[in-house]
């Protein structure tokens, strides 16, 4: 394959897709501590896609894990290479469908899966890349890109395998047509406001009553009108951190409450009921990601307290059936779990077909950059509201982007640059690199 | 970590996990040809426990993937090496139900599941290994060494998180004292007659008429009571083979049919009630092995053939659920894609709970090798019965087991030699190791 700079633009190809194993050592403090990831080292195994383009534009994504097995997701990634370099830059900028559908249905590699675990979020990784590229080919932020999209365009995006008995290419246009009228005044008033947010920075299991305490009320000053809580390691000390929270931050402001898969359905119940006399918001993973007649058990057990679930449900299939089951009454899509953009905009869809309100899963390492686009494009021209929807922030490791997410008066602004968000600095990918890096020969 | 032969094998040591990348070129033959893996290459990302007790004795065990990936596989099973390597040989074979969840539950590498993908593949090749490992130095075939457990060591090899809305350790409990008293019966008819099987051989896509029919008599003239055939790439070519093998083998013969995953729910529905006037005995994997709600809505429509699935299902979790919804009528366990023997106990405890049959998938590399145990084992422990139980039977690349699987009238015969059965002669390794052995160096 040749990297000849000057090639015309219309016969480009897709000339090597580079795996960078990133990783920071956030165990050191205790953010992002929960009951189930005691001690993560966010990490990304981060991609590059690169072309002979001439025209200086690379893809960029990344999937996220929490430290060991980085390596692992690196080497899933990998193996997709095969299916990438050489393939015509046009052809893959064109057809992003077909793309993400060539490599989520390699008939060998999808016995690693069949979609879910580290070869479904390689897949989600690469594909993710490809839009980085397609929208700095265009010009435009990813969410703006989607959201001038034609209806047709947008249908022909998503793999309808598994999902015709409860969405159709037809329930799908017809989403997208009901919306369309409205996109460009949404985009103004979007590009003006921004994107509603909540976030989780006061909430981490690792910090005292008074850090949550001083944490809530600068989150309040901030202008956030939802916090959320990590629970699930002890009853006492939730229903203290609880009580803490809601008396620091008033009747007025949400509380989200997070148990990161902690419990069984009816541990669940007892807890979430224990936790009721404070008002939380939502349950957020109550149980085991995969267990959706389970999530349906503890809604109808805690309601009006809401449940919530999403970033571990591995694909569109079991977003559907936890749609179906009526078992959520919130969707936490992740930019990383899934197969990419295109298997997003299927659960968004399916989210908007059964009226139930999408309220992203971020953090990480770039989640936030990433995932922002994609909220941002389902009000534009998939549910064409915020109400009720709010994207989770969290601070941490914003500085190594080149096009960090903006907070401003509890919203995330909408990104202007191309792209997906998810560049970041090269010093960064030099020094955090795992295990050589700087950073990480100096702890040896 | 030392490799001394000659320490005292009290306080012996695992001192490695070593892990090859083997696979066979059985694309060259359509042989594993079905509707969405047209081209496997059978591959093994291959696990040796290696110890310091001087004994001899090795644990052996695999993951079984279709060829590309098997590097990625073989990559999550090394990320495991830390958590193995260096613990006391005494503890590990003494509580391999903590040994197990001491694997799942590591805190960084859940992430990539949880419990799913590769990731969890990986666990469970380790915990066979160590299975095998265990059953060497008790000196017993696994099926003997688990038939012989007493109850209450049997349910400490569970991991009851999520499960306990359906399966409590008190149920466990009782299933196993319930069928304890009949267990020397049964394991001196299980050495006489062995266990019942089916045999997918004649039924695999890429194959003639002549060839579908000319297998399927031999089939029965081996005394096979039960065939399977691929269904799924065209409805017109199912309909005549279909009735090609019912005219072959009579109305005496079950005859399964297996989609592989093929269908959206009512594809599913219609192609096998265009097969019904050639009385199908079950439909497996009629879609998505995540679509629980799928697979119940389907079993509703197709009644009285049967629904059976289980080859790709991620975990116990999964099952559970199958089992509630009413989704399945035959669960199919496979011993290489959950977590391991201990995953594999909880799963049959479920399926006696709900009281629905177990009737394995088996065949690619060494998986009739190792699940033949765990039949074996819920035929003298657990369920108690082979009636309406068959385990699948397909004839290829036993000659590179060491203790391969006999087959006689129809019937797996009980193996003797202590272990999983999953060792694989040494030359194998060496010939079919990808991408350096000279099997693959020769296809350059």
């Amino acid at each position: 394959m040749s990297s000849a700079v000057s090639a015309p633009s219309a016969s480009a190809r897709i000339t090597a897709l580079d795996v960078l194993d990133v990783r920071f050592p956030t165990s050191e403090h205790l953010d992002g501590s929960d009951a189930m990831n005691p001690e993560p080292d966010y990490s990304a195994a981060y991609v590059i896609l690169r072309t002979d383009a001439g025209d200086g534009l690379e893809g960029h994504a990344l999937a996220f894990t929490t430290g060991r097995g980085n390596d692992v997701q690196a080497a899933a990634i990998a193996a997709l290479a095969p299916h990438v370099v050489g393939l015509s830059v046009e052809e893959v900028c064109g057809d992003l469908g077909a793309f993400s559908r060539s490599l989520v249905h390699d008939p060998q590699l999808r016995w690693l899966g069949p979609e879910k675990g580290a070869i479904h979020m390689a897949t989600g990784a690469v594909v993710n890349a490809a839009w980085d590229l397609a929208a700095k080919r265009a010009g435009k932020p990813v969410w703006r890109f989607l959201g001038e999209m034609p209806p047709e365009e947008l249908v022909a995006q998503v793999d309808f395998r598994w999902l015709s008995d409860a969405l159709t290419p037809e329930d799908a246009l017809d989403i997208l047509c009901r919306a369309e009228p409205g996109r460009q005044e949404r985009t103004a008033r979007l590009l003006e406001r921004g994107y509603p947010a909540y976030t989780t920075t006061p909430g981490w299991l690792g910090y005292s009553d008074e850090k949550l305490a001083r944490l809530a009320r600068e989150a309040v000053a901030a202008g956030f009108t939802q916090i959320k809580l990590k629970v699930g390691a002890s009853l006492e000390d939730d229903v203290r951190r609880m009580q803490v929270a809601r008396e620091t931050v008033g009747a007025g402001i949400r509380i989200a409450v997070d148990a990161n898969q902690r419990w069984d359905v009816q541990d669940a119940i007892d807890w979430v009921r224990a936790l009721a006399p404070y008002q939380p918001y939502w349950i957020e993973e109550p149980t085991s990601p995969d267990d959706i007649l389970g999530h349906a058990a503890v809604r109808k057990a805690v309601g009006p307290i809401k449940v919530a679930t999403g970033e571990h449900i591995a694909n569109r299939v079991v977003f559907k059936q936890l749609l179906q089951a009526g078992a959520v009454d919130i969707v936490q899509i992740d930019s990383a779990r899934v197969g990419g953009v295109n298997e997003n905009i299927a659960i968004l869809l399916l989210a908007s077909k059964f009226g139930v309100p999408v309220c992203p899963h971020a953090g990480g390492v770039g989640l936030c950059e990433m995932v922002q686009h994609l909220s941002m494009f389902d009000y534009v021209a998939v549910s064409g509201t915020a109400e009720n929807r709010v994207i989770e922030y969290v601070d941490h490791l914003h500085e190594h982007f080149t096009d960090p997410v903006r907070i401003a008066d509890g919203h995330y602004l909408a990104p202007e640059l191309p792209g997906l968000s998810a560049q970041m600095h090269p010093e960064s990918l030099k020094e955090y690199a795992y295990p050589d890096g700087p950073v990480w020969t100096a702890r040896v």
